[in-house]
């Protein structure tokens, strides 16, 4: 379940770099990406008293609204319609640099800033069968505020069940807050995948206190990978909110800036814990290494104890079992005529096994058979 | 014992990115942790010649005594009680923003301005059976110090007796002065903890030169695992502090400061511990790598030894085991029928096998077998 | 395919430093690298409504028409030409240090200000059969753009393209805008390079889980090489854009300097790549090496089993293969006598192969044999 | 010899977390260390014409010579009174803060300014029979220096033996002047330490190329240790001396700060030497190990080569060791009754062999183990 | 041939911190090294039409041409006369603490200012048949230049015969001008010894794919030391060249300073180099280890298959050459009367080691033998 993540990063992770605009194609050139649904318009208009909410409305409807409310929250998801780029460029003003920027699948997470507007792009992760990630850009005027996905998702539902309350601080506030609210909405849809992440994570911490197995270093790989691949993407997220916090003008009130710390803490807090999960992934890579090492020199000395006690034995079994002819001479094999060779060998046998045993106690090799997990399962429980 | 630290660690651990808020709540909403006890308040309320002190005393109460003392210290234990949140943050004009923080386990230590009030959050190690970590919040007024921690413990109690005396710096100053004693005393009670790691650290390097065993691995992979989530937790705080240090404004002295600029001083001896102890982990599992590669070494050295000199040994044997019929041609086994042929090849045996030793003498996998630990405990004790 | 990057890289490192300019030769001597092809420019000059482009034209021509266009771009393959250096350094005013850099092969890429110009120097993939880097230099001023690039190449085809169209950004603007298309032609063709290396680190992935071999390991010792040469190719390029976006002087305009900012990010992305692939390369040599340990165990632990089992059998065996003379006394090998001798000895034989057997599968030893492959792809496809 | 400091590391490592302060006990408290030895003080007072040097003087000596000379040195030796603590301050207007400072051993390097009087402490190596450190403290006036330090050391001998001559700086110069001398001495007395681990460092290097040995392995952790604890106690120091080098107050004249840069100089020196010894002994570590793993694979060929060559051989002669009996039908063994039956045999055991031999030989097994050790030694004297 | 620069190294590297000044000698003493050669002074005095170069000159004659022209340049080889250093310190009124660093080697590379010349001083590579470094000491003056070194070269013979010639940049430009060439010179001279560890880790790089082998282990380990070393003498260059290269005053003009970020750049090269030479080293390292791995992996795996298929055959051999009697019961042994007896055990005997070889298959052990070397040089040559 977790390795959807994995491979979902994978898709990702490559997609990422296929680039869909070739080579010194002409800057600010607008091309859907392939497979992009057509998009849908849910225009949010509201003001402190009045709230208009329009399901799939077309672009006139959203001409038609400009400047009617303090507050016009365009939700576009899909991207497959090329002409409905240029038209809302047209209508808000937007530079064609941060529209292609909105096509171009992924963009690293950024704040920009225009004449008349604020232009945030970033990465969240979808929650679904399996795990993937979405774009989501942000376009932030006096009055407008736009916001652009990939595929329909449910993330923006809280948001908009609390605009139906007038009197509190979301529809009291302008567009700043709004921004806020959609940005801590979509930082928040990262912890379920962290905490899924942590969890996997000590699920193969016990497991590999039990002792190490191939699955669990193929867990741990794919662990790392999606790991790396959140890195990546949060960084620039906290850089994008940090210099949001650190900036006081037209757009944003100081009192909206208290809120955006609050969302500054909360990416800390992801880069946290994905710094510290890569950590405990480090550790558990080592301590793997360790247990195998562990387990090769176990293998090893039970190896080398039979070994060495059967075959001095077996030599001297062979020894007395060669065909040289006594009859021939005295000299050949006579202790097989012995009275008592056959009693003396089996005791000469025995006096070099016990002393092979007790060379072995010396050296510490036999206690680690029993004793070793034994000993590490009670100091675990003491 | 020191697993305690380590199981509570995880369970910190997991709990820590385990939010009580659901994604995109609204801001603001305090939400009691599940399990949380019912808050219980005390109140000291002190002036330099004056102090009162009421335990268990009611929210009218702190209402009453507001600005009747130049500190006016509410402490509260216990966060069971949604409505106290609104209660205190009405009383003394606290941003719902903080008050959430409080609620919401674990949150990074930080320092917060707001207009008239300091918000301080950190969390520190309650010492019991079991090692886990608490919050404390502190909210700082000219005139009040709310301090509001989850479960009661007695790392206040001395605070409380320094305050019983009069013309003592803790009496003749304000809030400050009082915020620098409680961040002391929750800073210094960090140090019983990193002791103990040292402790287990020495430990387990005496107990490695010994020789390597599992269960001292899985002792170092636990404290490892403790150094990441003490240095998860003191980074942040050391942060928090710095911003304290280098502040002068309304609300700290410059008196207080160099108090402040000695609780810094603490918080970074803190870190240094923790990265040192954190190289010693990482050079204690080398040290084990090593020694585990070492014993492997001797293990293979004993096995290669007794096989090379045994196998062609026991070939031999078995060479002149074989039933060739001698009887059929003087071609088959003439040797079985010599007078010396049993002399002659115990004799050849013998050969090969001090040939062997000697092979072995040059390489120097002869001496090591007694010698190691002789020579190593030698150089230790010179 | 892809080694030919890394034999590429090979030649083009040590090459680095390899200097054409013997130790402390006067500043500012031009010597033409050896085997340098000789130059062809070509010119194209253009304002918004007039466009001129010349092939293989002469310096004379570039004299001509000095002044006579807003923008005078002269396009300079090839560099096996001393004179040239001259003839174009007297006529553009160029600093002597600033030609003596475009010859020296390679530099680290980097801006310099000159009184009336800008100096840009840095490197590019060239993409053929064998990947290799190229040198770009470009001298900009108020009124003309000077390219020098070693080998002809396609990259700057698309940007003549463009410049055939009236109308468009690029031929209403200024140098400085045709400066951003050429060093964004020459970023974006760090992509392709970048995919490749992506795709064989992907390949290696999914290789490895199916099993180590040794052309992996090599072949992942081939990427980290071209994975350390681009990013000491790179990160000096960050640096030089970096300080190009930050400008804002007599030659870059305000309206540039968006679109120098989107080269930025770029850049930023191509770094970003990069460390990935290098964590991601960091983590497979792990992975390998884990896997290669895993791999040894499986082998010992066959080798250890069998050994075992048989190596006592064997003994026994051996034992009673001795030719002790069972006439002399009763005391010698009563056994071959037995009536159930035999019987009995091939029960005691089966007895020790099973208790061995448990003992090995109570160790856990057993299982991994037929498991491992099958836990680990039942994992997976979850 | 060099494990003294290694010993003498440890102990100092744990008492620097080992507090003698309770938790929370009242900021400023003085409370000398277990086993301080009893202070003594020796006063020199000078001025450019005159000194005067008092050993084994009282406080009421100290106190009547206040402000009689330009330069009062006060060496404070031992800190096992702690009414001495008490007089010292009130007599020189030092901050009790920086009296517990002296007193809680030990403290990381550091600088504190306070209203007339600076701040020292730092750390410094004792050299005897044992490698300690000590801690010593300064309080640097307009007309006093105070250097206070737990065990009588020969370490400011030589600026006495400085300051009996007239006109040398030392003597002309204020306290600031004295300052530098002493905290130049501290640092000097670190190049002992450092010589002796680059020697260690050295050997083991030397001893490493003859062959690894476990011994080494125990020594190259114990010089990690120590480097940890170097490090932990000159990076702060470092930052100490570089504030001071960047201080031009009231207290530290112009030509004094080129002697501080001087003095900073080798602070940077010293953690130069100490990055590099640690990086040296990181190398040391991998070359040991990559040398385990070689000689086990030596190790490996050995027994592989030999049971290889002599188990199937084995199995041959057991084979015709087989009793069916040819009697019986002419199928059973009839190799037995051959004419040439036994050299046959010879002949196929020694065409297996040679088989096996010229396998290993394409495989270079065989090669290494003569020329190994030759073939280095070769290449390292040429 | 390289390892010189190793043993050069080593004695470098701890002769750098033997310092020749006892601690807490008086500051400013000079002492001369130990076998310091004795002084010769070349003097060359010149202006834009004028020059006066003298060999072997005396004390004096740098005292009567002081002044004389716009640049005197004395260039002092050997540092064995204690009493020139008294006289050039007069002379030019150079600072006691500079004049002892240039007697003190060696010293970090740095340049201070003092109030009327700069001093420079750093460590440059000697080219010769062992390859040590040498310290070069500059004193730059308004119309002075004193180059101060240890023993004979030529690295600054060209710079001589460049002031030959008149109309030239060194000849027209002041002291900042030939400093600038003087530095220049140095640099560039680290070049060689760069190219010389470039093409070793390229040979060890190509020999290593061919198989480990322990000299090229040790070589790496010996050019790992020298980058070691290299990087500790380079990183100071770089701040000090970074100083001087954003110095605008009384004695660098601005052209100069052109000039000298030319050098600067240089600088970074070298250092960019170091880096990625150390990557290299360390990638190779593990690459090594890797292939030691695989060895390892692909000799127990022979060992494996050869024991495994034979000693179950070995004891099966042995069981028939058991000497139960068959005459005292049909249990005993009765096999070895079956008319097919042998055969049948032979077939038996085949039967498993097909058997064997068809599961050692399945596991994919029989493949590598053969294959490994040629994929992967199938690979390598595509």
């Amino acid at each position: 379940m977790k390795h959807n993540l994995h491979n979902g990063g994978t898709n990702m992770f490559s997609k990422g770099y296929r680039r869909k605009t070739k080579p010194a194609a002409r800057p600010g050139s607008i091309l859907v990406p392939d497979g992009a649904i057509p998009p849908t318009i849910r225009m949010t208009c509201y003001s402190p008293t009045e709230l208009e909410d329009n399901q799939n409305c077309a672009i006139d409807q959203v001409r038609q609204m400009r400047g009617k409310y303090p507050v016009q929250w365009v939700d576009i998801v899909g991207m497959g319609d090329e002409a409905l780029f240029e038209q809302i460029g047209q209508l808000f003003g937007i530079h064609r640099l941060a529209l292609e920027d909105v096509v171009n699948i992924p963009q690293r997470a950024k704040v920009e800033t225009f004449k008349d507007h604020l232009f945030i792009v970033c990465q969240f992760p979808r929650h679904g069968r399996k795990h993937t990630f979405e774009q989501a850009s942000f376009f932030i005027g006096k009055d407008f505020v736009i916001s652009w996905r990939e595929h329909p998702s449910d993330c923006f539902d809280t948001i908009r069940d609390r605009l139906q309350f007038t009197g509190r601080a979301l529809r009291d506030s302008g567009t700043d807050y709004l921004m806020y609210a959609l940005l801590d909405a979509l930082i928040d849809s990262y912890f379920p995948s962290l905490e899924r992440i942590g969890e996997a994570i000590d699920r193969i911490d016990v497991e590999l206190e039990a002792g190490p197995s191939r699955p669990l270093i193929i867990r741990l790989h794919g662990l790392r990978h999606d790991l790396r691949l959140l890195r990546r993407i949060v960084w620039p997220l906290r850089d994008a909110v940090d210099s949001l916090t650190n900036r006081h003008d037209w757009l944003i009130a100081p009192e909206t800036s208290i809120y955006l710390r609050d969302c500054h803490d909360h990416v800390i807090r992801i880069i946290d814990s994905l710094e510290s999960y890569r950590e405990a992934c480090s550790d558990l890579r080592d301590f793997y290494s360790t247990e195998v090492g562990n387990r090769m020199n176990e293998v090893m000395k039970v190896l080398t104890i039979i070994s060495t006690i059967f075959i001095p034995l077996s030599f001297l079994a062979g020894l007395y079992g060669m065909n040289f002819n006594p009859e021939v001479s005295g000299w050949n094999m006579p202790e097989l005529e012995w009275r008592f060779g056959y009693p003396a060998i089996l005791f000469v046998m025995a006096a070099m096994s016990i002393g092979q045993l007790l060379f072995f106690k010396r050296k510490g090799w036999l206690s680690s058979f029993t004793t070793t997990n034994h000993k590490s399962n009670g100091n675990r429980t003491d």
